[in-house]
Parts: structure tokens; C-alpha cells; sequence
């Protein structure tokens, strides 16, 4: 039998990774923070890709690669970017055999290897936007590191692209962070606040930095996703530039957004429970399991004979509900283990819905149906199953989003002064919605007195700061305050 | 205007890197060895992992992804392995602002870095076969190197299998040989001919080696993929132990395999032409690009239209041939370039039809059809053009299949003795199928002299030698010699 789950509400911590190493979905390597992610996890990434490559080709975006070794002159180039990443970076010195000339950073994000590229690709207005994307390792050596969430060496998106101004840069900005925003919610059921990092918590080498940020079960705050304008930072360290149609030579404008395996982290701290793994029928490869009951051998004809034809109703009938993923259907005819023991498995690893099927329900012409989420037994005539397996799965992603939206939403705090928030923080955690006076010295002490952070500055849907209106709640500066979140986060 | 691209008759070489490059395949890096894929390239990789992964899938082979940083006493923990590798590999000294304890060695290859996992993971004979792939990037310090056929840096999928018995391993080696045959003739249609290879030439660690190998339009070979059976050679370096039904401690035989970025560059020298790339339509992002030829300004209109109207036709009743891929299909409506400026670049990057429509086609109802690797002008009436691309590009995938496969047979020549293959070899060049008494030392001269290397030794249906009865080509050795290709490679 499968080791105990520590349940949440005594370690929420240890609880993450007894799901994550039992559910198989990554394990610990002999490498220092480096992680193996199992099959079971791999797949989730797989339709994580599908998805975000199918939005991000959408946006007009095509995929190309890079080296994954940038000369470490290059990490140099820009001031802001290479005090960011210099301290985290691997580097190798030694290659063939022989001591390198220059030695090579294994990349902790592409912006530089890609900015000597551009230089070299783009000669007029008529090369922009240029717009690309990898999907690519990157290393970024960690002090601390945690399955999924932290890792040496993580797996990602990178898109990168070059417009000919500012505000068409900043405009392509936003919309990845759209697009970032509906994925999370309509593919990971993750929802999350969008907003604007504060200038301590930008990007390396970002004129500004936007971000998405979920909430876990605990109430930290997992950043999920970044995209940040990049203005003409790099384009003036790498002299990327263009003939623009007044003739004259100008340095473009950037983009960079990425998403990495962290998604993966977040999703499963969003919706999973003290049983296991609870995965969005959107990630999953296999969706439905029927596990045939046999209490005597000689019945196994019957009911396996029953359950195949269950499974191919399910796979043709589903076919009408067009949903956005191929349904998996699976037949467990493993007699070697109890049916008590499969129930605990698929449980653990997440399988959507489970069909029961014996003897009994055979000459009922029925079976019995239960959804991961919500764990409550159903009798269901066979001939309703494939239907309600469609419309359930539907709901289940739809319910899995609403359920931790509603979390988010008994969880999130206003409070106008800062005692109110250090004791509800204490008390409560989750997010603080709080007025803002923007102050650099103010946030840095928040954080040395509350471990809590600024998540983001809030927005209005034209990308603006929402003005508070109200004095900060740290400074009590009056004047020019903006919305903003705080919290503890991973 | 593009820059000319090298006829093949005058040099090959150039020929090859002038395609490449001015199609925007892939480009040069500033880190030594190590190539971009640019968009045009990397779809097509794109479409080789679609490919590939799905028959990777139905082979029973499960995705994950493991560290790329492997333990240097890892990599000397195989005795052939280490040698193999250890002349090739880049290693990472310093990471987190500190030299690190244990070096940590670029992935060359994943055996190792797999096998502490698997010696973890596999308990008894109810985990076998254990059967996973990944797709990642990889190392090779290289010397001489040549964009997509030799990099520093390339990407490819490993698989790694694990097995009860020896002859287990052999089995799933050989099915995976077939299922890279059936790949490299239906999806790149490429002929290649399936083999063993050397004991010179197999890979480092393995018992043994089979390959699928290529001929390029020079004559000369390309070896487009390789699966290896690996014994227990590295079960036994890493204790990969399993309980056996009988109760018995016993070590796992294991099987690796791979294909990489190598199988573009093979698949452009097997096809393309000194216009540029032909692709084979399995490869293509865009199949069809219509061109609307406008003499005067305010006939734009009009011809556009009906350019749209044709695309939408176009992609509306494909659908009815089930294409094994979805049809790209584009319409060019850039009017500051010209019309033969567009059929230049469309002929070098490689779109497998292109259609032209002009007023005077439209007073006709007819348009102008063009593929690619025929380059014949055709009038065809709008309402059959549909139809006739659907024939038309299953057509090219098979016709490109055959072009290809009879160039082989014509260059490849049968010779019994070694004066005859040394003046052939320079005469014509080509493949040599040659009567072989597997002496390493004779191996190892006939390079020396010749620079050609032995392909692979022939095969029988049930991957048995093929028996020459006749004498080795090189020593006189009258027993035992075996059908064997020796040529020139990449």
C-alpha cells in the first residue's frame, strides 16, 4: 500500500510533497535542486505546451530555438540584468577537453544570446515586429528549492519580440498577460489577480514588469507568470536597431513573458486534497478509469466483457461534446490488486472520474460514477454515462475554478493600517489589499518585519494603477496612493 | 534580392549552408559550434516531434524529463562509456558564485543521469518493461561542425527501456529501428537502409547497435538515427535490480534510442534542389501559397477577393482527403514586393504548391498551379484546384519517397574486391555493398585510406546478418563474411 499523505491542515509544506513524490509526478535527483519530472507529471506539462503554444502562435508569434550557452560577456551587457543574474548563474569552463577562452553561462533566461541575434536579423521598420518564442531549460542556481516551484533547472516559455516604439511594445506587453490570464484560469482553473510589479521586484533589465498571481490553499501567493516591457534596454546594449521610414536608424523596443513547470506547482497547491493529486480534466491524459468488480474469478468474463464496451461507448460518445481534449478512458484488469487499493490509487493520482462496475450493477444495467472533486457515489444507468462524463468533466473544470476563486475571495483582506495587517497577517494570512505609496524603503521593511511582499500594484483595465484615494497604510502619505496586494508567498 | 545560392554540381558543401542559411532554416551562434533554429527550421522540427512522439506513444513509451547536469563520477561509472564520451563533453565548474564540490557534466546523452533513477524506482518484475523518452538538448563538444548535422548543442529525443531479459531489450531495439524506418520514408521521405553497426562504430557502452542509414544527392551516407541494445552493462554499473518471479535479485537489460535536429539537414540534402528547399509536405507549415498577380492598382481589389475566396475553398474541402496534417494555406497580399520577387523566395523556402491568379485567369475561372519539386506551370479551373492539391500533395510526399529512393539505387554499387571500391569510391562515389569478414583492423585500414567508413552490416528479416558466401572484399577471408555498405558519411 501507498505511504500516508500528511493531510494539509498539519503540514501544508509536507502535505505538497508526499502528493507530489506519491503521485509520481516528480522526484527528487542526485543533482543539488534538480528535480526528474515522472510521466505522470510530464504529461500535465504536455497539455500545459499544447494549450499555451496553441495561444501563443495565435498571437502571431512563431517558435524558434537558441543556444542554451550565452558568452559570458554577454550576461554583462546590460547593467540592471547582469546584477539580477550574475550571483544565480552556472557556468561552464572547461569543454572538449580544454580550459574555454570564454567561458559560457548555461542560460538563466535568453534575452542577451537573443538580443545578438536581432541585431544581426533585423534591418528595417519592415522586420517588425519581430516576434518569437522558445521553449527551452534554463538554470538558475537556488539556495532553496522545492518541487515544481523552485528548481536549478526548471523548463519554460520564453517569448521575446521587438516592435518599432514603446507603446507598441507596452501594448504587446499587456496582451501576454492576457494571455497568460485566461490560461490560468481557463486551462489551469487557477485564478489569478493580474497587476504590476513594484520597481524592487521587476525584472533584471525591465523598463516594467507585469504579473499574474494565484493564491494557494495555505493563502501565500504564487507568481505565476511574468511579462515585462523591456523598452530599448537590451536594443541599446546589443545595438539592436532598424531603418525606420524616416530614414533614420533607431533602436527597437522589447518584449520578454515566460511561464515555466512552476504552473504545474501551483495548479496542484490550488485544487488538490488530503486523498492526492486533483488535476482540471483540461490536464489530464487519462480522464476516466472504470475499475471492473469481480468478487469471483468465473465473473470476469462478464464484467470485463461490459467494461470494454462501456469504455468505447464513452470514447465515441463523448466525440458529440466536442470538448477541447482527447478523453482518455481507461479499463483497470489488473487482478493482482483489491479494487480498495485501486480506488486509493486513482485517487492519488487524479484521475477525474471513476466508474464501478460488478455483477450486480451489470444486471441493473447501471454503474457507479464518482467524480475526484467532490468523492459522493453515484448510480448512473449505463446507457447515461457517456453523456453525464461529458457534462461532469465540463463542470468540474468550470466548479474546480469557481471553488478556488471563492478561496481567494474569503481570503483576501482590505485593511487601510499597517498593525491591522501585521496581526491579520499572523491570524489569517492570504492576500492584503492595501492603499500604496509606492515607497521603495517602505516595502523593503514590510518585508523584514512580516516576510510578506508586494504582489502587485492592482490595474484598471486600461493598465493603469488604481488610485486608493486613501492615505498608505505603512507611510500614511497621502498623495498619488495606488492599490496594491500583499503577502506571504512561495 | 536574395543572395545566389551555390549550384550543387559546382559544391555540394556549399550548396547545403547556402540553403539553409537564405531559406532562414538556422543561423550561426556567437557560442562556437552552436546553431540557431530560426522559425522556417523550427517548424519543421515541430512537425518531426508531432510525428514522432505519436509513434513514440503508440510504441507504449511514456514522456518525462531528467536533469541535464550529470554527476562527472556518474559518466566513469561505464568503462566504454567514459571513453566514448569523456574526450566530448562541457562541464560546469562554478554555479551559485562557487566552485562546486562535484563537476557537473552537459548531458552528451542521458544513460547514466537514468539509471540512478531507474535503480530507484524499479522494485520488482511487476515494473518491467519500463519504458520512457525525452525530448532535450544535448552536448557534444565537436570539432568540425556543421549547421542541423553536427552541433555542439542539439536537440533530439532519447528513449530509455528496461527490460526482465536480454532478449526482451533485443526485441523493443528492434522494434524501435523499425519504427525510425517507417519514420524517416513516410514522414521525411528519406529511403533508408536499417543495419548494425561495428564494433568500431557502436555506441559507447552498448552490446550492440543498429542504425538507419541515409544517402544524400552527393553519394555520400548520413546516419539518421540509431538504437542501441545496452545488455546489462549499465544496470550493472548503476545496481538496476529487479525481484524476479523466482524470487531472485537479478538486473535489468535495457535499450536506448534516439533521432535529433540531424534528420533536417538530412532531410534537406536528400530533397531540395539549387532553387532551395523542397520540403516534403508531411514537413510543412504552409502547403499552398497563392500569389495575386495585380498589373494595375485598382484591380487589386478584385483579385484579392477572389484569392481569399479560393484559400477558403481550399481549406474547407481538404478536409475530405484526411491529410495526415492540418493544410496551411496563405495568401500574399504584399504589394511592395513583386510578383517574381514572391515566387523566388516561395521556390526558397520551400511552400509545396504555389498558385497565381491575375485578372485574365479570373475571366476564366482558372488559376496557375506550380509544386514545388516539379516546377511545371499548369492551368487549372478554380473549382478543381481543391481537389487537385489534395492529390497533388499526397503525390509529392510519395514521389519525393521514390525520386529519392532510385537515386540510391543507381549510386549504390555491388564489389567484390578492393581495387574495384577504391576507383569506384573516387569515380563515382555512392554506397558499396560489399562481401565483409568483420575485421576490426581491416575496418579501421580501408578508413585510413579510404575515409569511408562501414555503414552497416545488412540485415535479413529477422535481424540476422545477411550471409555473403563469398570472400571479404578487403582481407580474401573466405568464411563467415557477411553483406555490408561502406561509404563515404557526414
Amino acid at each position: 500500500m501507498a505511504e500516508k499523505i500528511t493531510p494539509r491542515a498539519e503540514n501544508f509544506s509536507e502535505w505538497y510533497q508526499d502528493v507530489v513524490l506519491q503521485a509520481k509526478l516528480a522526484d527528487y535527483s542526485p543533482v543539488k535542486g534538480c528535480m526528474v519530472i515522472r510521466p505522470n507529471g510530464y504529461s500535465i506539462w504536455e497539455r500545459i505546451q499544447k494549450e499555451m503554444n496553441d495561444r501563443i502562435k495565435a498571437s502571431g508569434v512563431r517558435n524558434a530555438y537558441f543556444p542554451m550557452f550565452i558568452p559570458e560577456s554577454f550576461i554583462k551587457k546590460e547593467a540592471d540584468h547582469v546584477e539580477g543574474f550574475a550571483p544565480q548563474v552556472a557556468v561552464v569552463t572547461y569543454a572538449g577537453g580544454k580550459d574555454l577562452d570564454e567561458k559560457l553561462v548555461v542560460r538563466p533566461t535568453s534575452e542577451t544570446i537573443i538580443n545578438s541575434m536581432f541585431a544581426k536579423w533585423i534591418q528595417s521598420y519592415r522586420d517588425l515586429p519581430l516576434l518569437m518564442n522558445q521553449w527551452a531549460n534554463v538554470v538558475r542556481w537556488e539556495m532553496r528549492t522545492r518541487l515544481f516551484l523552485r528548481t536549478t533547472e526548471f523548463l519554460w516559455q520564453e517569448g521575446h519580440t521587438c516592435h518599432a516604439t514603446l507603446e507598441e511594445a507596452e501594448l504587446f506587453t499587456q496582451k501576454m498577460l492576457k494571455v497568460y490570464h485566461e490560461f490560468s484560469e481557463n486551462v489551469l482553473a487557477m485564478p489569478v489577480i493580474p497587476g504590476m510589479k513594484s520597481e524592487a521586484e521587476k525584472f533584471a533589465g525591465a523598463l516594467r514588469t507585469y504579473c499574474i498571481e494565484a493564491m494557494m490553499q495555505d493563502g501565500k501567493a504564487l507568481q505565476a507568470g511574468t511579462s515585462h516591457n523591456l523598452s530599448d534596454h537590451f536594443a541599446k546594449a546589443f545595438d539592436t536597431m532598424f531603418l525606420d521610414k524616416d530614414g533614420k536608424q533607431k533602436h527597437v523596443f522589447q518584449t520578454s513573458w515566460g511561464v515555466s513547470t512552476r504552473l504545474i506547482g501551483g495548479m496542484i497547491m490550488t485544487h488538490s486534497d488530503d486523498k492526492g493529486l486533483i488535476l482540471p480534466p483540461m490536464l489530464a491524459e487519462t480522464h476516466v478509469v472504470i475499475v471492473p468488480i469481480v468478487p469471483k474469478a468465473n465473473m470476469a468474463p462478464a464484467v470485463y466483457e461490459a467494461a470494454d464496451k462501456l469504455a468505447a461507448a464513452i470514447r465515441e460518445n463523448i466525440e458529440v461534446l466536442k470538448l477541447p481534449y482527447k478523453v482518455g478512458v481507461q479499463v483497470d484488469k489488473d487482478d493482482t490488486k483489491q479494487a480498495g487499493w485501486k480506488f486509493h490509487e486513482y485517487e492519488l493520482i487524479g484521475i477525474p472520474v471513476r466508474i464501478e462496475l460488478g455483477p450486480r450493477d451489470l444486471e441493473k444495467a447501471q454503474a457507479v460514477f464518482t467524480r475526484r472533486d467532490k468523492g459522493v457515489k453515484e448510480f448512473i444507468p449505463l446507457a447515461d454515462l457517456p453523456a453525464k462524463i461529458g457534462v461532469e468533466l465540463k463542470e468540474m473544470q468550470t466548479e474546480l475554478l469557481e471553488k478556488a476563486r471563492s478561496h481567494r475571495e474569503q481570503n483576501t483582506h482590505s485593511v487601510s493600517d499597517y498593525e491591522t495587517f501585521k496581526r491579520e497577517l499572523d491570524e489569517k494570512g492570504g492576500f492584503f489589499k492595501v492603499p500604496w505609496g509606492l515607497d521603495r524603503q517602505a516595502e523593503e521593511q514590510i518585508k523584514e518585519e512580516t516576510k510578506a511582499t508586494l504582489r502587485c500594484i492592482l490595474l484598471d483595465d486600461s493598465f493603469k494603477p488604481i488610485e486608493a484615494n486613501q492615505p498608505c497604510f505603512k507611510t500614511g502619505k497621502k498623495e498619488g496612493t495606488v492599490m496594491a496586494i500583499f503577502a506571504r508567498s512561495y
